[in-house]
C-alpha cells in the first residue's frame, strides 16, 4: 500500500499531465449523498482521513484539508501535517481559501459530478476574481492514480412490497406526473439515491446502512420513466416490478441520456442534483427550471401503511433494545466489557430478529469521555472498558422491511454523581417539552428547538447538535426535508405523517455524555375550542429510561405523569415479547416514579 | 377635492403624455421609511387607501390595489372597486400580478427612488418574460397631477446632546471610518432616515412621532461626511455641532452627488437603498459593494447612557399610564367615555411631563370587537363607546429625549367573563416566559418566539404577529434589526444593550383583545457553573397588569412569583411619583396575588 505522500505525489503528477495547477477533492458522490459507497472515498484514500465529511485542496506547492468542528482532533491523528495544512470549515471555506492560495491565471480542477451547481459558481467567481480558473475534468484524475480503487456496488435490487410502502410505485409516479403538468414541465430528474428508491418502490445494498441502489431515474408527465442502474443488479423480479412504463438503462448511459431532453422544460434540484447535470442538460438546450425533487415532501410525510409498519419495527427493536439494556444492567458493573463488545452484544439482540435488515448506521456505543463526543465513532484504538462510575450512551437504529429505528439511552454504570444526575433530568425535561408540544398547522422545526433546550439554558449550558432529524422508512435514517434545530432544515414546516428524532443531549468534555432520543410522529391533535389546525407529537420508540438518572424533585408533577405514562406504554409493547428475568427487570425499570 | 376617479384618470392621461402604459404607485419614500411624509402619501391621494402599507398598480383599463392581511376590510370600505381590483399580497404579489396583466411589449414606468433594486430586478425579469419592460420616471408621474401635493416639511433639525446620545457624532463617524478601511471601502451611504440621525446626533421633525430628519449621508474611510439635507432647516447651533468634518449640502444635490464617486468602492445597503442609489453609482462608475448599513448594529445595541435615560424615560412614562390607568378604573365604569377621549386623557397624562417630545406613534385604543383588530387605528367613524362587560385594550408611547416608550395594557371594564380571565392568563404566562428565557450567546429572536405563544398554542389558539420589535432611542420605536418573531429579523442573534419589545396577545375576532406589552433589555446573565456566555431580559416597562384578569389558579410558583415581583418593582419606581387616591390604587393594584 503506498504512502498518503507517495498518493499526493502521484496526484500531483496526474494534474500535471492533465494541465491542471490544482483540484479539489471532497467526500461526495454523483447524487449528493451523506453516506457515499467505498469507490467514492476519495478524501479517505489520498488523505488518511476518516471522517464522514471533509475536502482537500490540492495545489502544486501546497495542500489543505478542511473538516467542521466534529473532526478537528481526528483530522489531526489521521492526515499528516506535513503534507496538508488543517483549516476549519467554520475559519475558511474551500472557495475562500482558493481565493487567497490559487496562483493568479492558474486552472483548478474539480468533478463537475461531485459538486452543486452553487459551489461551482462560487469558486469560479472567486478564482475568476484573480484571473484563474474552474475547470471540470472529464476524468476524476484520483480515480486514475488510485490503483485499487474500489468497484461500484453491483448488489441486486430488491422490490420493496406495496404492503410497506403503502403506495404503488405507479400511483407515485402518476403524482410525479400530474406535479410535472401542473408545473409546466416535460421531465424532473430524480438524483438523490433514497428518492429514486422511494418512487420505484425499489431498495438497494450499495450503501452501508442505508438500503439504496445507486441509481439516477427521469420522470416524464405522461407518467414514462427512465430508471438508470447497472443493469447486472436487475432481478427478473425486479424488471416485472418495474413495468413496461419504465425504461432501464445502464447507470453509465445517464449522462449522455440528458442530452436527449433537447427543447424540453426538466425541472431540477438544485440541493441534491449535482453540477454536471445542468451542465449536461444545459449544453443540450433543455430548459432547466430550479424545482425541489418532487418525492422529497411525499417520501416525507408518511402514509397510514408506512405509519403502522414504521410502529411494528419500533415493538421489535424496543424489544431488542430492553434485553440489552436488561444484560447490560447485569453485567456492566461486573467489569470486562468495552465499547466494542458491548456493542456487539445489542447487535446480537437485533439480530435475534428474523425481520432485521442491517443496523440503520454505525452504532455510537461510548462510555465516560467517549460519551462526550457527540458523533463518536468506536473503533479498536479508540474502544474503552466499561467502567463502574461512568456513564454510557448507545445510539443506535435497525433497518426493517417496515420501518428504519434510531433510539439513544444512556445508562448509568454504578452510583451515578449528583451532577449527571441533574444534567440527565434536564435533558429529559426537555425531551418532555417537545414530545408534549402541541402547535399550529405551519410552525417549523426551528420554532421548536428551544423547547427542548430550555432546562439546560437556564442552567448556563446546552448541546451543539440539532434536537431532530427526519428519517425514513426502511430508508435513510437522515432523511430531509424538515429538522428540528435552529440551523439546517429548520424553516419546513412541519406536516402530520412526518417522523422526526427528539434526541436533547448534553456534553461534558473529557467527562460523560448525555442523550435521550426517541422518534416522534407529527400528528393532527384534536384541542377542544381550537380555533385553527394544531398538530402535536406520537412518541413512537418504546424503552426504558434509567430511572438511577432522574432527580424525581426537579420534574413538575405534569413531567413526572409523562414518564409514568411512557414507561406504561413501554411495558404495554415490550413487556409481552420479554420472558423471565428480562420481563421482571423491565416491570421494575417501569414503575411510576 | 377631486373624485378618485378624476384622479385615475388625470394619472392615466399623464401616463399616456410619458409614453407609459402603466404605472407602480407603492407607500414608500426615498428612504425605505416604515412612516413617510405627507408629501409621500401617493397612494392615500390616488385611491384614498389610509393603510400604512400597500402599493397599487394602474394599466390603461385596469387598475388594482394590493394590501396585506391587516387592510382586507379597510381597503374595501376605503376605495372604490369599480376603479381598483382588490388583490391580496398574500395572494398575489405585484410583481406576479404584473406578470399576468401587463399587455405585451408594454412599458411600465416605476420611480426608481421609491423601489428597492431587487422588487425592479424581479419586476423587470417578469415584465421582460412578455417583452414588456419596467422603466424608471424621471419624475413621478402623480407629482405631476396632484395639484395641491405637500411640500416636504422644513421643520428644523435639532442636536442631539452627548448626554443622552452617550458618543459623539465624531467617534460614530470615527468608528464607521475604521469599519469602511477594514472593508477596503471608500466611503458608504446612509440612507435610512433614523441611522443618519443616530450617526450625526441630530433629530427632526419631518416625521409625525418619529424625531427624523429626512435627509441621506456619505461617510468617507477618512472620516469625513456629507450630510445632505435642506438647508432651510439649519440652525447655526445645528452647524456648529456637525463641524468642519461634515460637509452640508442640499437634500436635491444627494443624486447628483453619487456621480463623484467615480472609481471608488462604495457600501450601500440593498435593504435600506432605493434602486436609484445603485443605479446613479452604477452609471457614475463607482464599484458598488453591498453591506448592511454600518449604524444598524450600533444603533440597536444602546449603550450605557442610551439605557441610563431609557429607564428614566420609562419611570417618567410609567408614571403617566399608571395614572391614566387609576384614572380608567374610576372613569371608564361610569360610562360616557370612549376611544378617541379615553385616548385623549391618555395623551394628557403624557403631556403633564415636560420632558415628552411627542407620542411615539398613533395610539391603538380599542374596546370590545375593536380592541380585537391588532392593528385597529380609532378615528371618528370606527370610535366606540367603552361599555361594561369589554376589555379596553391601549397601546401607545412617548418619545422623550432619553428614550422611546412602546407599552399595551388590557384592562376590563365592569366583571370579565371567565374566557376573558383565561385568554388573559395565557397571555400573561407567554410575556412571563420570554421575560424569565435565559439562553446562550447567539441565540436569536426566532428561537425564543414560541416561548411565548406555548401556552396559548396548548389552548389551540395563537396571535398572527410577532412577539417583539426592536425600539429606537428618542428614533423610531419599531427599529431593526433584530425581532422575536417566527419572520422578518428572527434570524439575528440578540446582543446585550438591544431593547424589544415583549407583546403576546389573543384576539377574538367581533368579541375582544388582549395585549400586554413591556420593552425589555438584553443583558448578560451570570449562571453559576454557566459553560458559555449566557444573556437574559430585564424588564424596562412599570405599570400594574389588571389583577381581576389573571386566573391566580393557572399560574404557577415561579409565574406568581414573577407577577409578584414585577408588582413590587412597579411600586417601587412608580408610587413616589403619585399622590392621593392614585397612589393609593397602585398599592392595591401591585399586592401580592
Amino acid at each position: 500500500m503506498s504512502t498518503y505522500e507517495a498518493r499526493l505525489v502521484a496526484l500531483r503528477e496526474q494534474l500535471a499531465k492533465d494541465g491542471l495547477d490544482g483540484f479539489v477533492v471532497p467526500i461526495c458522490d454523483e447524487h449528493m449523498s451523506e453516506y457515499v459507497g467505498d469507490y467514492a472515498q476519495r478524501l479517505a484514500w489520498l488523505t488518511g482521513f476518516g471522517g464522514s465529511a471533509g475536502s482537500a485542496v490540492v495545489l502544486k506547492d501546497k495542500a489543505a484539508i478542511f473538516v467542521d468542528g466534529r473532526y478537528t482532533i481526528q483530522v489531526r491523528d489521521q492526515v499528516d501535517g506535513n503534507l496538508y495544512e488543517y483549516v476549519g470549515t467554520a475559519d475558511q471555506s474551500v472557495v475562500a481559501w482558493l481565493g487567497e492560495n490559487a496562483p493568479e491565471s492558474s486552472a483548478i480542477g474539480y468533478d463537475a459530478w461531485l459538486h452543486t451547481q452553487d459551489w461551482a459558481k462560487a469558486a469560479a467567481t472567486k478564482l475568476n476574481a484573480k484571473k484563474a480558473q474552474l475547470v471540470a475534468v472529464k476524468t476524476n484524475p484520483i480515480d486514475k492514480v488510485w490503483e485499487d480503487q474500489p468497484e461500484p456496488s453491483l448488489a441486486k435490487l430488491d422490490v420493496q412490497p406495496d404492503e410497506f410502502a403503502g403506495k404503488t410505485a405507479a400511483d407515485k409516479r402518476s403524482d410525479i406526473a400530474a406535479w410535472l403538468n401542473e408545473e409546466g414541465l416535460d421531465a424532473t430528474v430524480i438524483a438523490a439515491l433514497d428518492s429514486v428508491a422511494w418512487a420505484f418502490n425499489i431498495r438497494g445494498k450499495d450503501i452501508a446502512n442505508t438500503p439504496v441502489p445507486r441509481g439516477y431515474a427521469i420522470v416524464k408527465a405522461d407518467g414514462g420513466a427512465e430508471l438508470f442502474v447497472a443493469p447486472e443488479k436487475l432481478s427478473d423480479e425486479v424488471r416485472v416490478h418495474l413495468g413496461n412504463a419504465v425504461s432501464v438503462r445502464d447507470y453509465s448511459e445517464f449522462s449522455d441520456a440528458l442530452s436527449e431532453y433537447d427543447g424540453q422544460s426538466v425541472g431540477v434540484d438544485p440541493e441534491r442534483s449535482v453540477a454536471a447535470i445542468f451542465g449536461q442538460l444545459k449544453d443540450a438546450g433543455a430548459t432547466i427550471v430550479q424545482r425541489r425533487d418532487p418525492t422529497i415532501l411525499a417520501k416525507a410525510i408518511k402514509n397510514e401503511t408506512e405509519v403502522a409498519g414504521h410502529k411494528a419495527a419500533q415493538a421489535r427493536d424496543g424489544a431488542a433494545l430492553s434485553k440489552f439494556l436488561h444484560w447490560f444492567s447485569l453485567e456492566a458493573p461486573k467489569g470486562g466489557h468495552d465499547e466494542l463488545s458491548v456493542a456487539a452484544k445489542l447487535a446480537e439482540f437485533r439480530g435475534q430478529s428474523e425481520k432485521l435488515m442491517d443496523l440503520s448506521f454505525r452504532t455510537i456505543s461510548g462510555t465516560g469521555p467517549n460519551g462526550a463526543l457527540c458523533h463518536y465513532s468506536v473503533n479498536e484504538e479508540t474502544n474503552r472498558a466499561i467502567e463502574t462510575g461512568t456513564l454510557y450512551l448507545v445510539d443506535s437504529g435497525g433497518q426493517y422491511r417496515d420501518g428504519t429505528t434510531d433510539v439513544t439511552r444512556t445508562m448509568a454504570v454504578g452510583e451515578p454523581t449528583a451532577e449527571m444526575i441533574k444534567r440527565y433530568t434536564q435533558v429529559l425535561q426537555g425531551h418532555i417539552a417537545l414530545a408534549q408540544a402541541v402547535f399550529p398547522a405551519g410552525t417549523t422545526g426551528g420554532q421548536l428547538d428551544i423547547l427542548a433546550r430550555q432546562y439546560l439554558w437556564a442552567d448556563g449550558v446546552d448541546y451543539a447538535h440539532g434536537t431532530g432529524h427526519g428519517v425514513g422508512a426502511y430508508l435513510s435514517v437522515h432523511e430531509g426535508p424538515q429538522r428540528i434545530a435552529a440551523f439546517g432544515g429548520f424553516n419546513e414546516p412541519l406536516v402530520a405523517g412526518m417522523i422526526c428524532s427528539n434526541e436533547p443531549g448534553y456534553y461534558k468534555t473529557d467527562a460523560f455524555g448525555i442523550r435521550i432520543e426517541n422518534l416522534i410522529l407529527v400528528e393532527q391533535r384534536q384541542v377542544p375550542g381550537a380555533e385553527q389546525e394544531m398538530l402535536g407529537f406520537e412518541t413512537l420508540t418504546y424503552a426504558p429510561l434509567d430511572r438511577r438518572l432522574i432527580d424525581r424533585a426537579l420534574l413538575s408533577d405534569n413531567q413526572r405523569q409523562w414518564v409514568d405514562d411512557y414507561h406504561q406504554q413501554v411495558l404495554d409493547i415490550v413487556a409481552p415479547q420479554l420472558e423471565g428475568e428480562a420481563a421482571n427487570w423491565l416491570q421494575t425499570q417501569c414503575q411510576p416514579l
